[in-house]
């Protein structure tokens, strides 16, 4: 038994629409374990995705959703610092679903059906939890199995700043693309996409007429449209498309607050007029692919050919402040906290 | 010069919203010609289609307008009473782009540019505008090159008792789906289906429940579902899907007359969950696979495994009541006027 406080939020209520603070409730407990056959994690870092606003309903869905006065869901990346679990190591840097939490007991039946990822040698953790984690994944398999961008093609991103837009768009470029343009809210994050992250056209939908704007750029319109806000800019981008145009469904996070259903893509009759795809897809979809993409991933990382983008808040107490940043737009790529 | 009075109808104003007789005049005039160069064509059936609505709006798509004062554009078949066209012979059936009207004179260069289509010997000219014309193509391209159903696969038609849409119900269950689904308006529709065409259920739209008959009757998802008309019933679908589900964007009737594009398919983020494609396509995309599409379709009329049904009414006077009909539901299968 150790003297370990683990502090951590819990689902207080399930938000009517938009989420808040006081959804979640902070909670102070011993830690209690590990016990034979557990080890125990200190997590570092704790990743946040817009789609996890989706588990705080209590719908069917691909995830199920997250109970009331359970510990908020999450992936992490965190220290062993007690293992009684074979191949589990003091010292061992582990990926793995912790939650808004400090600590974590980790059993060895959890670790037999989801087992706790060792992050190698020479990678940052916290590198595990974006470009090399479910977001560089969800990029990479979004853009080449899904957008297949080739040379010469127009390519469209929205939520470019964000962790999964910033990468795709990078991927896109390093596939021959001839014109990335990515769409980002205010001139900050505008200027990191050209200057830092090699778009070769940002535009601000919070100040430009974004359909005009695409009119120009895409004179013969977009062929690969990768969508992750829905909305009005799901709408301004399929006005624009190419013949035989591919929109990947990546997210929505301009509706994932809303409390209900907000009306859909009005133009999708565009897929008829110009032979248009549209595609969603969960990671899982993949999963035999993981191994190629993190390899590719893992080497446009080393070579400076993707450039990642954290934004890392920190203290556990900030939890939930910190996942709001994702609905506010104020994260720049990969939202994550350091505790 | 004859004296042939050539009574016709003509584009008079653009609908705003919900088409109605008072945008078509009705005008009598003498047929002069042919002259040297030309054909003539008396028609006898002229075909009418959902799309059509869409010629009367002023705005851009894959067809232009039809301007104000022009002959509404239709296709239509007729026989050839007189021709200074090498190749084109008095008594050749022959299909069209003949309009809303009792004659037709056809130019050497019009038919350079497109061609009249001869029907072939033994086949009755009506079937050159339903099942072996684009009706038919439209409904097999779109269900064997986007639907592609397969041994045991659930199949979905909206607007299933449409010329169209009965045509795409009978192919899916030729290609050895274990259950096909119509959707359409009224008993006698419903009825059609199952007992006329071979669909395994109808789902009457206006007094059923669509949603949970679907959830009933596909506890496993829908995995083709074939479009023809959008809004609620596209919703109704998108909840209904399979992993993996194809969704075929054919048509949209529900909206062609509405006055301002209404909003798209709500549960659109359903791609995502359920990784499912949504396509449309035009036939032109087809073009050069049509001789093995029509010769299949041929086949299939020619053995009864696809039943054609027609509604034929009669007099060009009644042209523009019944176009009306595709809007008012009242149609079962292909819309003919015969003159």
């Amino acid at each position: 038994m150790n003297s370990l406080v683990n502090r951590q939020w819990r689902l207080a209520s399930r938000p009517s629409g938009q989420v808040s603070e006081e959804n979640f409730r902070f909670v102070e407990e011993a830690v209690v374990g590990p016990s034979a056959g557990e080890a125990l994690v200190r997590v570092k870092f704790v990743a946040f995705e817009p789609a996890m606003r989706g588990w705080l309903d209590d719908v069917k869905s691909y995830a199920p959703p997250v109970q009331i006065d359970e510990v908020m869901r999450a992936s992490g990346v965190g220290e062993v610092i007690e293992s009684n679990i074979d191949g589990v190591a003091v010292g061992d840097w582990v990926l793995g679903n912790f939650g808004w939490q400090e600590y974590v007991i980790v059993s060895a039946e959890t670790h037999a059906r989801t087992p706790l990822r060792r992050v190698p040698d020479g990678v940052a953790p916290q590198l595990m939890l974006s470009a090399l984690g479910t977001t560089g994944l969800t990029a990479y398999f979004g853009m080449l199995e899904i957008g297949k961008p080739t040379a010469g093609d127009h390519v469209l991103i929205t939520g470019a700043a964000g962790a999964t837009g910033s990468i795709a768009g990078q991927i896109a470029k390093l596939k021959g693309a001839e014109k990335v343009i990515g769409i980002a809210g205010g001139p900050e994050k505008c200027s990191v996409l050209v200057e830092q992250l090699g778009f070769d056209v940002a535009i601000d939908y919070k100040s430009e007429r974004v359909r005009r704007r695409l009119r120009e750029e895409c004179p013969n319109g977009v062929n690969v449209f990768f969508d992750n806000v829905g909305g009005q800019l799901l709408d301004d981008g399929l006005i624009n498309m190419a013949r035989n145009g591919r929109i990947v469904i990546c997210g929505g996070i301009s509706s994932y607050n809303d409390e209900s259903v907000p009306p859909g893509p009005k133009y999708y009759m565009q897929l008829v007029a110009r032979h248009l795809t549209m595609e969603g897809f969960l990671l899982f979809d993949y999963a035999d692919k993981n191994e190629q993409a993190l390899k590719d991933l893992g080497e446009w990382v080393q070579q400076g050919k993707i450039v990642h983008l954290e934004d890392i808040q920190s203290k556990i107490e900030n939890a939930p402040k910190t996942f709001l940043r994702l609905f506010e737009g104020k994260n720049v790529g990969k939202q994550l906290l350091e505790i």
